[in-house]
């Protein structure tokens, strides 16, 4: 029995480690068509702003370490350009044919430029693939100049992380967002708190304003010595789509619980593939690596002959914005109108830990549903405590609790890192009157 | 109708205050028998440290306050020594006797001496009333020299938040605790950690060891210029159980879930009341300020007519012990053995956040039942994420969540805040394998 796995980072090698540890007998092989493997790529504005001095820090384990300990595959450089699952093969660009008896597609993503043209010369990068990465951390550890201009296209979490990591640099940001609101894209007061928040750090950000093209030196009618494109993901599903996988209607891979897609024998994790929705009970593309490695676990244990299943997402994520850290899970409001709830919300300001232990303000937002009063969503920010305070709200609305029950929840007290009542409970009693 | 509130800090107040927002034209009569209201006790190790200048600094509202914003009538100085429900009555130390139709006791709970001599003159303090923490402090300021030899006695939050506090007074500290474990007791591998730790810092921790008596300038065989006992509360039960008010087995009132005694119209909450643990399912002390105020809140709201309920807690404490984060919530495996669980446990050591962002190490210990795969518990220790981390647990705890759903919680991760799986999914992952 022999597993191939098209991919070598978060998802496929999860998926092909997982394998090992279910069948110690199959036969692994992981297809990766770049040159780097097990990279954490959620580290690279950090890599790029130069917190690691090498590359290499970012990879997790190597192709040796694959082979020795798992006995594990693990082939470099090689393409897979074409699925064929009757003769349960693939092939790659090389011309080879690669039997399987299991597949797990771990393509992931892949940063999205149609409709956007660069003019030759143009210093255009991206933080997605480690080639582009290396380049763009080699390139400016020979160009930087500070103050020079720069302009980041796309305020979703890697543009908010590239213009932290180009003010590091030194450099004079501009973000440019096509839509109205930064992030996910319909919270007009977190947007609105974002903007401040970089205006203080003198970012000027450019919200509704579609980039089409690049000049040489400019963009629209700034001057710009550095772009950074960061306009979202599309995820890579033209081999299996071809081999006839069905897709779901983000037009990423449609897999069951247990990762396997409408092609028996074939499963797909990672960012190529979409994800469960616990709070709207719907399908979901969300590529973040924590997702992509418990996808991938799921899929190496059932393309193994295990019996495992992952339920599904909430939606949680955290982003550093210029030291401020940024967080969410569940929905928003609108997302929670648009999946058929009847949304209400509160919003409130507290002190993450006491004043005397210089506890700084945190905000809340969370978001319930007027008619179950199950709660639907929430928003973080703040600082070193709104990880915390995410995770709360996305293990409640993992288990479905309603903001009743939320109110009551025994949380941690000291004044070395909390407050007596939590924001979160003050937020959750204040939402309460709105329900009743 | 008049309610009268016994008790004027985090129960008494909230109830007062939740009574008069349910109904606006209650008589509301406080009743303290110190000086001060509305402080914020789990501070007061802070304030003797000297991170805080005034005392004052730690009270939230004055009697002032109260008064004029909330239209209730807050008496401090005024002692109750007597509850006749027959003629719903207070009687005061003064000989006042103070009529009600709806009584909040909220008496609190106070440091047990019982079983220790003292000799005249020994330089004894606590930190739980107002009056000894002032006085200690004004002690301190007084009399700090550094490198004197001081003892605490008493292990558990207080005793340890003690030890820190003396520590940065520039004392060189002995730490006697009767027990052979620290904190809540049974779990030998923290209090490992914990004396290594304390070792660390000059601490010396003199575990299963009793202390009968203090001397004038000793404990035990060793010099000491400075004594903090910290050996554990015992509620304020004694007008109430003269008054015919029924002692859970634990000693302190047993109230429903209404907060409201075997008598009716009488409530008991905070420190002198027992609540309801939602693991064991069974009745529990826990004297903590977070209970308190949520405590109080209820049986304010009840006593004004209002039809509320407290459902319970899971236990979950956090003290900072010289700089390390030590958080618990839930049953440990001897508790939860006790309780008729049948526990199986896990601990295991990650980062709470990527190297490159100064993470330390965390300490993770998860407890769940091999019956039923529930999670009963857990221990966290590290620094700031600790807080966040044992708050996750606790979310879980209380909606009975398995270890099996617990692994799969989508929780936020960015370099900056987090690691890509987090200590807390892989503490759950190994104890599944324990569970199958």
């Amino acid at each position: 029995m022999r597993l191939v796995v098209i991919g070598g980072v978060a998802a496929g090698l999860s998926a092909a480690a997982r394998a090992r540890r279910v069948d110690g007998s199959l036969e692994i092989v992981v297809l990766e068509r770049g040159e780097h493997i097990s990279y954490g790529a959620c580290s690279f504005p950090y890599y790029v702003e130069g917190r690691l001095a090498r590359f290499d820090e970012l990879v997790v384990y190597t192709a040796d370490y694959f082979e020795r300990e798992r006995k594990i595959q693990v082939r470099t450089g090689v393409e897979v350009t074409a699925i064929s699952h009757p003769k349960r093969e693939v092939r790659t660009a090389a011309g080879e044919r690669i039997r399987y008896d299991k597949l797990v597609i771990a393509t992931g993503a892949r940063q999205r430029r149609k409709g956007l043209q660069i003019e030759p010369g143009a210093p255009v990068f991206t933080i997605n693939a480690p080639a582009d990465t290396i380049a763009l951390r080699e390139h400016l550890d020979r160009n930087s100049r500070r103050g020079a201009p720069a302009a980041v296209i796309g305020g979703g979490y890697i543009g908010l992380e590239a213009v932290e990591m180009l003010r590091a640099r030194g450099f004079q940001v501009t973000l440019h967002h096509s839509g109205a609101n930064l992030l996910k894209g319909d919270n007009r007061r977190l947007t609105e708190l974002l903007v401040k928040h970089l205006e203080r750090f003198h970012v000027e950000v450019r919200l509704g304003e579609r980039v089409d093209c690049i000049e040489k030196d400019r963009v629209k009618d700034r001057p710009c010595e550095l772009v950074i494109v960061a306009s979202g993901l599309t995820p890579n599903v033209e081999i299996a789509a071809e081999a006839g996988v069905q897709l779901g209607r983000s037009g990423a891979i449609a897999v069951s619980e247990h990762m396997e897609t409408n092609l028996h024998g074939v499963y797909a994790a990672g960012d190529c593939a979409e994800t469960f929705h616990l709070v709207t009970g719907r399908p979901v593309w969300t590529p973040l690596g924590t997702t992509a490695n418990k996808m991938g676990r799921v899929a190496g244990a059932c393309a193994a002959g295990a019996r495992e299943r992952f339920p599904g997402i909430v939606g949680t994520a955290i982003v550093r914005v210029c030291g401020l850290a940024v967080a969410i899970t569940g929905l928003s409001s609108a997302q929670a109108a648009a999946a058929g709830f009847e949304p209400v919300s509160v919003h409130i300001e507290g002190y993450e830990k006491a004043k005397f232990f210089r506890g700084r303000k945190t905000g809340i937002e969370l978001v319930a549903d007027c008619r179950t009063g199950r709660l639907l969503g929430g928003t973080v920010t703040g600082e070193d405590g709104a990880a915390g305070r995410i995770n709360v709200i996305a293990t409640a609305l993992a288990k479905g609790m309603t903001v009743d029950e939320f109110k009551d929840l025994d949380l941690a007290y000291a004044p070395p890192y909390a407050v007596v009542w939590d924001p979160l409970l003050i937020a959750a009693q204040q939402l309460l009157h709105q329900l009743r």
